[in-house]
């Protein structure tokens, strides 16, 4: 799907400015109306881009809103830094819950999670996100095995994962909503796991702390 | 919410063969078509149940969805007990592996998860049935503690959430797959965090495992 549009990457250029206001109207609108209610003519009349060019281009509302939730992979993100394994965590993690409950903010990137039920495409955009955003993360985990906070080897990835699953389970699963408190906990849940061996290959099986 | 339809509860009678025909009808269509695509016309016609009572008993395809959820609560489902806290939460993470993956099975509980992005009735019912799940899933951590294999004071529920919060953020955040491995390394991750004492109102702030 990359393909499609990275030729039209290039930062300006009327091709680059068309596309950025085609796709910024795709996600305005996204987090406004949701996925069900996005059409192309909403996004040519919010984005003042014409609709055929819109439907050459990215064929439907289907193909503009995985284009445009793959523009994440282009803005810039770096994993925090605070020196231990479970601070970087709980940034990350607080970043979610702010960027997920803050009135104003948290209609696009749910609105992002609701349409990857209703379309494959948005799925899989919203699945390279992810990969994009698991790979700068990564650096939170090499850099707590350089310190010897966690063993050699710790899977970076599942790292992650078991730090901010939590989060999304209690948005969008049980819907008990999610606090800074929850961040916390969920963060020291993933340190104390990793601490514990249990995303190394080797040691994962067998290693646990002493209760 | 509840009350809606508590009455209608007693197992045997025409009003709860009608109510049962007319959610299990619901619940049907749900996994067939999805919420957006559910309506009361349908269900009347699925169940054979009449359109005057499904309007009036449930008032809307939204209220129909949020009681069909709800009967979750009333399914019989135990906690396993393996004998070890670890072995417990894996069975409870193939289990949703399982019931989230497998053709045919997959459609009902994903629809639901879809649905509450959808409809606030269908949020709120998805969260009672999870206070519901919790609350079953509670013993596994009581007998962890009892065995000394946890902390006594750990709290149970957020044993659970960092348990499954994994698998739930493979299928519907990064949309990466689950496999019965991850089921695995989640619950073990679980375990060790629990043993480390990071549920414990007490102990969770400093308590960590030896790296």
């Amino acid at each position: 799907m990359a393909s499609e549009f990275s030729g039209t990457r290039r930062p300006g250029g009327r091709t680059g400015r068309t596309r950025l206001a085609a796709l910024n109207a795709t996600l305005e609108l996204l987090g406004e109306r949701g996925y069900a209610e996005l059409t192309v003519e909403a996004v040519a009349e919010r984005s003042g881009v014409h609709k055929t060019t819109l439907y050459r281009r990215w064929e439907s509302a289907e193909g503009l809103v995985a284009a445009a939730l793959l523009m994440g992979t282009e803005q810039p993100w770096e994993a925090p830094d605070t020196g231990s394994l479970e601070g970087d965590l709980r940034e990350v993690n607080l970043e979610l819950v702010h960027y997920f409950t803050a009135p104003g903010e948290r209609e696009l990137p749910t609105a992002s999670i609701s349409a990857a039920f209703l379309s494959p495409r948005a799925a899989e955009a919203l699945r390279e996100f992810y990969v994009d955003r698991h790979a700068r993360s990564a650096p939170i985990v090499e850099r707590a095995a350089g310190r010897g906070e966690v063993p050699l080897g710790t899977d970076p990835v599942e790292v992650v994962r078991v730090a901010c699953g939590p989060i999304f389970y209690r948005l969008f699963v049980s819907r008990e909503g999610v606090t800074p408190q929850d961040a916390d906990v969920a963060a020291r849940a993933a340190a104390a796991a990793a601490k514990a061996g249990v995303f190394t290959a080797k040691t994962g099986g067998t290693a646990s702390p002493p209760a």
